[in-house]
């Protein structure tokens, strides 16, 4: 067992040890059948347990209405952002979207090809570095739908909570870089969905949670396998799914339920950020990004007093095994994702390697 | 380490024991970054070495000229059963299907959302046990491309040559079961793809091979994850990549080469299926289900006298570690799959099981 770096890395990210730990059996041999977890037909009854029990996990943990069906899909975040507009929207028909960051664009650029979008708020006015508040939002008389990305990584912002939605349109809340990092309200969204890179498991799988109805709303006249209703009816087993990814996943939600649920993921990461936030803000030296009010618990943005010395901090903390603190290429400075399965310590040695850092170039 | 199974599963099947190793080790540490492989950026340097010796391995191995591109995508095959027509295909266009089974079913069910469909040729009056000779098969005049499945995993049949196809319509051949079984001449198809889990690594990745100018060709009027063109510009990183299923891909090839390259893995897999399928047809017992001259080398389909036998043979082959020999549950029997990894041994295991089980219930 070697050394392990405190990883920063925006996503894919840092996994719990315990799971990695389980994995390292699990794919030689898994439940004593003789055959690895990459290796086991969906269609066994090994595999069937590690879905049926990690839905049961999902649904457990963050309190899931009966009301809704947990999938497992494909492609990422990148693909609801498409997958959505095309089974809900269409020409005349309008869309409301919450514009808080780059993930927002891209998912209001696949909307535009099927219907119309309104733009019920934006922060771009100050390069989205906050969250506008509920009496900024200007929605459409009777939106198909709402859609909202609860955390932004690049711009280090989070919603505080669940914007109220006029009417009875459905929420649909791309939560991939906050999902399960405190309790959620399920009942309040039509869907939430979240790329699994970041809180939940390794790149390539998709947690949607759909309400029952909206599986039944969605066209019928697509691609089978962009119907959510193929997916649901099949247990995410339509065909051959990311089976890796799901079984890890899995892990992590035991890892979760392990550390006490939701609300202690929650009082956990509120203590982690307080500790790089409260140096932050006594720092004449590095300065927060993000506004006070819309600071994101997983995703700390932050900068130095100039390009170089930035430069040199990126460089200098990487080899204290601090590692990918960079911030996004579109935004530069620093960045330091601290997901559910960050340690505490690496928040105190990253505060305690920028006060040296401080001290020695200031 | 515990004692491993004769894997026998359709998939996701098998993969090397020394790519097993590697991952175990790999999934606490790649490369002395004090990260796990699930935890690294994309975007970062451990990440992009992968990616490009996975392409740069895969190129070699296959002899794969320079105009084609080698993409990574999400879905499995069944999402290029609809990407290709809708990138391909549209009203009053035609595209050719050859049909031999519930692969290419589907894949034609999904291109007739999107224009015409002539099945050039099916092998659905025998239940798809055999490939129909060139000379069976009635080409449109002019098709937008033609489409095959090389394998199919459920009859066991396999092409034992490519079909000559009229003018330069591009083929398009859904490989997920045959792929680097044996040497394969790219130059003879507009592109190749194959959902991994069978010889390539775990589900949740696929790997396209396709010529660049179809790249140009497919519309650019879909959503961005559906165009083509956005991975190749993107070398597969348009949006998060499935980062495992690449990094095992990767060292499946790795391992491949280290075998001899793809003439060995040929000559070892004749060898593997000779073993059985000699047996079968000198068994009065058990019979091969596929027509001689179709035969698949990677999954072999045969019946026992009666399907109370057949259950028998099922139940007590995997008590002696000889496991998922069911066939697949739309034509019953049972299915030997032989991928690359399934190693020699296995097969004589197998065929001594069955002389034994021949002779106590004949």
């Amino acid at each position: 067992m070697t050394h392990r770096a405190y990883n920063f890395s925006a996503g894919p990210a840092i996994l719990p040890e315990p799971v990695l730990k389980q994995v390292q059996q699990d794919v030689w041999d898994i439940a004593d059948s003789g055959i690895g977890i990459m290796e086991h037909s969906h269609r066994g009854p090994v595999f069937d347990q590690i879905v049926n029990e990690t839905i049961a996990d999902c649904r457990e943990l963050a309190g899931i209405p009966d009301h809704y069906h947990i999938l497992f899909l494909q492609g990422g975040a990148s693909s609801q952002f498409f997958m959505i507009p095309m089974n809900f929207l269409k020409s005349g028909v309008t869309a409301d979207y919450l514009h808080t960051g780059a993930w927002s664009k891209k998912a209001i650029k696949e909307a535009k090809l099927f219907g119309e979008v309104n733009i019920a708020s934006s922060s771009e006015d100050e390069n989205f570095t906050y969250i506008p508040s509920m009496e900024e939002m200007k929605f459409s008389a009777n939106p198909e739908y709402v859609h909202m990305t609860s955390n932004n990584t690049i711009a280090g912002t989070e919603y505080g909570e669940i914007p109220q939605i006029p009417g009875d349109s459905p929420l649909m809340c791309d939560a991939s870089s906050d999902i399960f990092s405190r309790p959620i309200d399920i009942s309040r969204f039509g869907m939430v969905y979240a790329g699994a890179q970041k809180n939940l498991g390794p790149a390539g799988v998709t947690l949607v949670i759909i309400r029952d109805d909206l599986l039944e709303k969605g066209s019928d006249q697509l691609p089978t396998m962009l119907q959510y209703r193929t997916h649901s009816s099949k247990n995410s087993m339509f065909n051959t799914p990311p089976a890796m990814g799901i079984y890890v996943m899995g892990l992590v939600f035991k890892w979760i339920k392990s550390m006490g649920g939701l609300e202690a993921m929650a009082a956990h990461n509120q203590k982690k950020a307080a500790i790089i936030y409260d140096y932050l803000d006594n720092s004449d030296f590095f300065r927060g990004t993000a506004r006070e009010d819309s600071r994101s618990l997983m995703n700390i943005t932050f900068r130095g007093p100039n390009e170089d010395l930035e430069k040199q901090f990126i460089a200098e903390s990487a080899k204290q095994g601090l590692k990918t603190l960079k911030g996004h290429r579109s935004v530069g400075g620093m960045r330091a994702s601290i997901y559910n399965a960050f340690p505490i310590e690496g928040c105190q040695a990253l505060v305690d390697f920028m006060k040296q850092f401080e001290m020695e170039n200031r």
